[in-house]
């Protein structure tokens, strides 16, 4: 992916830059985060998204964080920082668990220097930061390998939202399936719901398909089950926010639709994380919390009031499709059929 | 009356005036049509939208075209302003076909009544055309009092684009339900699809309804599948725009969609219209024409570009739900209940 979703120039006193996806496709502009608050707002208001670009953005907020605790400070100096700059950037988007994941995973490399001197440990989370980055380049690449045999080959792929390049720090989850079956050579063409209310499928999933030179085609949410029912469809492919140990799969709101009418059309409906999606402390999807967002988002989304001044609105960012709906779960291990807690289970027993 | 969507004030020499959608729901600015001209305008750039109230407003038209003919004049004076007035307005809006329905009912009115003096026709063309907005107005009344019943007091209702007052002179079709459930005294919700891409559901219904006091949330035609889940919904009500032998139903895109969600959520699915809606020359759906329209109404329809420029998009206006999701049809005459051909037929016989 040409696009430097989440970037990190240099070392510890580095740049962390994003490219603002609010902005997209009008505008590519890459925008530097220098402080913590900088990196909090971009979570917070979408300019990164996706689960593992959370992820990753939240493990060099992290560093931008505590980088200005003095090499020669005490180490608790630092943890007490450490502690305070992870629990404010948890509240930034309460759904996404990589965004947990991450922090704790740089909770746990300082935590298991401890007595090694400040110095030494803020080296070592910025290293930790590239780490998160480069090992979900490396997912992704798996991801699309395990994903593109499944690509039908003359036929037609449905995706929500982005699960894309944009999502990620490389090739994405869902679309890495996508760009690795036309690295194959398959040919095969791409429905994108324009997924409303922010319609990341439209600006983002459009925007990057057509970049990469793959057929794709914008269309609205509403008209996903007729595209099935004229047979133009043979998969559908998503991306995931959180998948409980049952294969439950919390994802943007609208995909737990798609995963119906794809069962009632008979065309089989994909999954495409990494593993750190999975959350094992939850036996299903029932507890997963579902984001609930401003009601603006829907009646004047795009600079417009498209909606009566103080009409109530129901806006949730997410919905948990339920395993029985799921052919399968591709992660950069392999691929989970028709996911069951055992056959999951043992997906990451192997 | 609901919404004053198409009003006449007076006799002969009365008012037509109308609600100018295009400006809602930001602004409600009532429209006097004192030309024929005015009149062209309104149905030409949708000030009156919907197939009964573009019929009523031709109607009305007429009379405001051809009153200007002294009653003292010859008859043929009459007969030749007439025709003219109707081949004029028969341009404003060619694809409609209550237009060219209203316009002939005009025109066969005056016909019939030839040999009986200039003035008499004159007040009776005023007649007929209040008698189109008279019968609609009973129409849409019939409508909600066979439906009324199965709205679930207590409980939610999901309706997908607009099929209100807003679409006739009165209480709509589906919407007809809801005013009559409400007029009852029952107590429920409605969830109002807002209706990519032109959002009729966002702009028409949701204001009509908050204009009449009844309880409404807007939400993303994606999230109707989260608000079923969650046991929100117990009723989906929708219109129609074209309905074969067998109750196979066209209505706006997204209609079928719900129709397999409602059907997933054990939640019954309702299709409102009245019974110049069906077309007995269709045995089934599939002969239904799909109207494919621009692109550019997704890609740039919040009045500013959302999607690349250059992408491909694909927009039906249109879908076909099959009978075997409709739980029943409500006509003016009843319900049809789990409708087959033969009962469709049936009630029609009756």
């Amino acid at each position: 992916m040409p696009v430097p979703t989440v970037t990190w120039e240099g070392g510890l006193d580095g740049r962390l830059r994003i490219i603002d996806q609010t902005l997209l496709p009008g505008e590519v502009r890459i925008v530097t985060c220098d402080s913590v608050e900088a990196v909090w707002d971009a979570i917070t208001r979408l300019k990164v998204r996706g689960a593992p670009a959370i992820g990753i953005a939240a493990a060099m907020g992290v560093v931008v964080g505590v980088r200005d605790v003095p090499p020669q400070a005490p180490e608790a100096e630092l943890f007490a920082k450490l502690a305070e700059v992870a629990d404010y950037l948890a509240t930034s988007r309460p759904t996404a668990v990589n965004l947990f994941w991450a922090l704790d995973r740089m909770k746990a490399r300082a935590a298991a220097l401890r007595g090694q001197g400040t110095a030494r440990i803020l080296n070592a989370l910025c290293r930790e930061a590239k780490a998160v980055r480069d090992e979900d380049a490396a997912m992704c690449r798996a991801i699309g390998r395990h994903g593109a045999p499944l690509v039908p080959d003359g036929g037609g792929v449905l995706t929500h939202c982005n699960a894309g390049g944009l999502a990620t720090a490389d090739y994405g989850t869902a679309l890495a399936v996508l760009y690795s079956a036309h690295e194959q050579g398959k040919r095969f063409k791409v429905y994108a719901d324009e997924t409303r209310p922010l319609l990341q499928g439209a600006r983002l999933t459009v925007w990057e398909l057509m970049q990469n030179g793959i057929d794709v085609t914008l269309l609205c949410d509403n008209m996903a089950a007729q595209v099935m029912k004229e047979g133009r469809v043979q998969m559908v492919v998503v991306g995931a926010d959180r998948i409980a140990a049952n294969g439950d799969t919390a994802n943007k709101i609208g995909t737990y639709g798609v995963a119906i009418l794809a069962r009632e059309h008979g065309v089989p409906f994909y999954v495409a994380a990494p593993s750190s999606t999975f959350d094992f402390s939850l036996p299903d999807g029932s507890g997963i919390p579902i984001e609930q967002r401003s009601g603006d988002e829907v009646a004047e989304g795009f600079g417009r009031r498209t909606a009566p001044v103080g009409c109530k609105v129901y806006n949730p960012a997410f919905d948990v499709t339920p395993a029985k709906y799921i052919a399968g779960i591709i992660t950069e291990r392999g691929v989970i059929t028709t996911p069951t807690p055992d056959r999951v289970a043992e997906h990451f027993r192997a």
